[in-house]
């Protein structure tokens, strides 16, 4: 009851907010995090560097991990999972199945070569430094699956969401999400000796929702405004697909996909309506409001007391550097005839491993097979990976579009 | 491990998503309310109901009083917080302070009769009923405070926001927040042994931080669409206003007002600039898609079994009629200068005491000075009062509107 009377400190909340100081508190820290995001953002912008890595430098800065302003609970991880939901809802929104359809060719080249070579070359590397094969199978792997949110984001800033080589990177990332569910499915399974069919029909069932979701697409072609806003809670068609792109998400990742691949698809489908260009519109403050959260929570959760270790920071960069060439040679290999540039584009953006390589890392801990130091290596790999991505994309990015423009 | 090689439960989740699974389940669980409270208004306005009861009857229906589908947590109550302060956002955006000042009388004078009366009325029937004083005094106090909530949202609705009743209403909401916030903080004291200077400054820094609101939003008048877009990361004025709404609303609550109040004044303050307009825009897809939650968790947290004692049904309804005739005669005394069925929609627009009501009840309860079934009853009768006020402003409403033509 004192909290009623007193002023206590700055937010000990007053009589009327006694009930709701959960909230409150998780409300402060949703409100660091996304000014630290935007300050990040400002700071590295003014630099002439990539907005979103200061987006994620940003977290980094008030995140648990340094100043310690906010520590990301469960409300923070919704909020950045919604953001990258939204911005693939987004990028599906700019995207048409015909056009996906053809740089069908490259896309999946680019996704196989650029998943094997990193698995040859961290299984490799990892052999060589004698761990056992189950071991060297799972830093692999950590370095095969390609993360979509970071390059998507800063193809989307730089406003080439319609070039040739960004639909070849969407295309190949969302065939790299169906080929690394097969893979971390196999791999764990053998770690654990539980290998199933039921591998195989997690795979089935992801290339099932995908190849659905583009036949959706081609029916939707065309469909009036009034499919989405005949319910009468429907103003605009916003709320109903926006519950279209939640289902989809969740239903993706029911199956086992990314939750992203499904929000994906489901823009995928709404781009070919008639109700394309005002959602694209409406969606966008949502994803204003929400996608950097996606980015700072990625920052607030890097722990990068690894790195001050020179033996894993050596690794770290050994695998780093294995991963960046592997995507890279994929992506000029897989892409080639696209142009040197446009491939090469096409390589950097598959380079971040984001959040699926932090999950492989940690299932190989879980599953007993790398000791505490390669885990770090193999994370701070990750966080490597996905931090250079923008500068690369930020190289090639204008040579492909001159190489286009000149050819 | 298993996790990633079997298909397991509809939301097992696969590898990639075996780290958020945590999420994953809270994402299921915002989707169901989401669909839930959108469903709830559909059928509602199919029946000629006001939606957003639909919207609480939905919540009601998914949560765990009812089918049990969904407990709303954490995240729940944070969108359900962020809903209401971006609608109380955009309402702030629709009004004037010249506006808001020009009612300010009715609005002063409704507020206060609209406080005084319900409280005389509450305490005169916990005194009849043999309740100690200090027991009554806060059965009257959850019966004086006003949630604008559900007013706000009927009168948006209903697209009469820019009419004077909906200006008197609002202007006479802030200052009920106000004087509540002192009441609350003095009954409490009394409670506790504890009344001290503190209450009173807790009230001044609320008037203060209000008319620093009026004073910044006359100062504001013309500001160029640039204040909020010079920074590089701002395409538009929104993630600015964004972060403007949220520390103003955390900033009222830090002083003791609710977040609504900072986040309406916000809007206020905004909705003089040039960005205004282009605000207004943006801000409408956040509130399509966060306000339902609001009335979403209203109606998930509804335990209606408290209704099934007679006893408690029969009390809870005598207060609940007490509570809506005594803001009735409030808003027909204190605005009786704008017409009569303009000073009855004042009136009914003051009835819902949602979230007030239910600290205060909850503040009794901690207080030890009511009993169980007392509290039961005041729950049940702020319930009751915020689900009648919609029907009783869909009927005035469009008399207020005639009457204001007729004239």
């Amino acid at each position: 009851m004192t909290a009623a009377v007193t002023l206590g400190g700055p937010l000990a909340g007053g009589a009327a907010s006694a009930a709701a100081d959960g909230v409150t508190g998780t409300l402060v820290g949703l409100f660091v995090l996304l000014l630290g995001a935007k300050l990040g953002e400002e700071v590295l912008r003014r630099l002439g560097q990539p907005g979103v890595v200061g987006e994620v430098i940003g977290g980094f800065i008030v995140g648990p991990h340094a100043l310690a302003l906010v520590a990301p609970g469960d409300a923070a991880a919704v909020f950045a999972e919604l953001g990258v939901v939204v911005l693939l809802f987004t990028v599906g929104l700019e995207v048409r199945t015909d056009q996906l359809a053809a740089v069908g060719r490259p896309a999946v080249q680019t996704a196989i070569i650029a998943m094997i070579l990193p698995i040859i070359g961290g299984f490799g590397l990892a052999a060589l430094l004698g761990e056992e094969p189950i071991a060297a199978a799972f830093v692999g792997l950590a370095l095969a699956a390609t993360s979509i949110g970071i390059t998507s984001r800063v193809l989307k800033d730089l406003h080439v969401l319609d070039r040739v080589f960004a639909r070849v990177v969407i295309g190949a990332a969302l065939v790299d999400d169906i080929l690394a569910l097969l893979l971390i499915g196999i791999v764990g399974g053998i770690a654990d000796g539980d290998l199933s069919a039921s591998t195989l029909l997690v795979g089935v069932a992801g290339i099932g929702l995908v190849l659905l979701g583009f036949a959706a697409a081609r029916r939707a072609r065309g469909l009036p405004r009034h499919v989405f806003t005949w319910p009468l809670f429907a103003d605009t068609p916003l709320v109903p697909a926006f519950l279209l792109m939640l289902a989809t998400a969740l239903l993706a990742e029911a199956i086992g996909l990314a939750a992203i691949i499904g929000a994906f698809v489901a823009g995928l489908i709404i781009a070919e309506t008639e109700a394309a260009e005002e959602l694209e519109r409406d969606v966008r403050p949502l994803a204003s409001v929400f996608t950097p959260f996606f980015f700072a929570v990625t920052g607030a959760e890097l722990d990068l007391s690894a790195m001050l270790d020179p033996g894993i920071l050596v690794l770290a960069v050994t695998l780093a550097v294995i991963g960046v060439v592997t995507k890279a040679a994929g992506g000029l290999l897989g892409a080639r005839r696209i142009g040197g540039w446009a491939a090469a584009t096409v390589g950097f953006g598959m380079i971040p491993r984001g959040e699926v390589g932090i999950v492989v890392a940690n299932l190989a801990l879980a599953a007993g097979v790398v000791e505490d130091a390669l885990f770090a290596a193999m994370m701070v790999a990750v966080v490597l990976t996905t931090v250079i991505a923008p500068y690369l994309l930020a190289f090639s990015v204008p040579r492909a579009i001159k190489e286009a423009t000149g050819s």
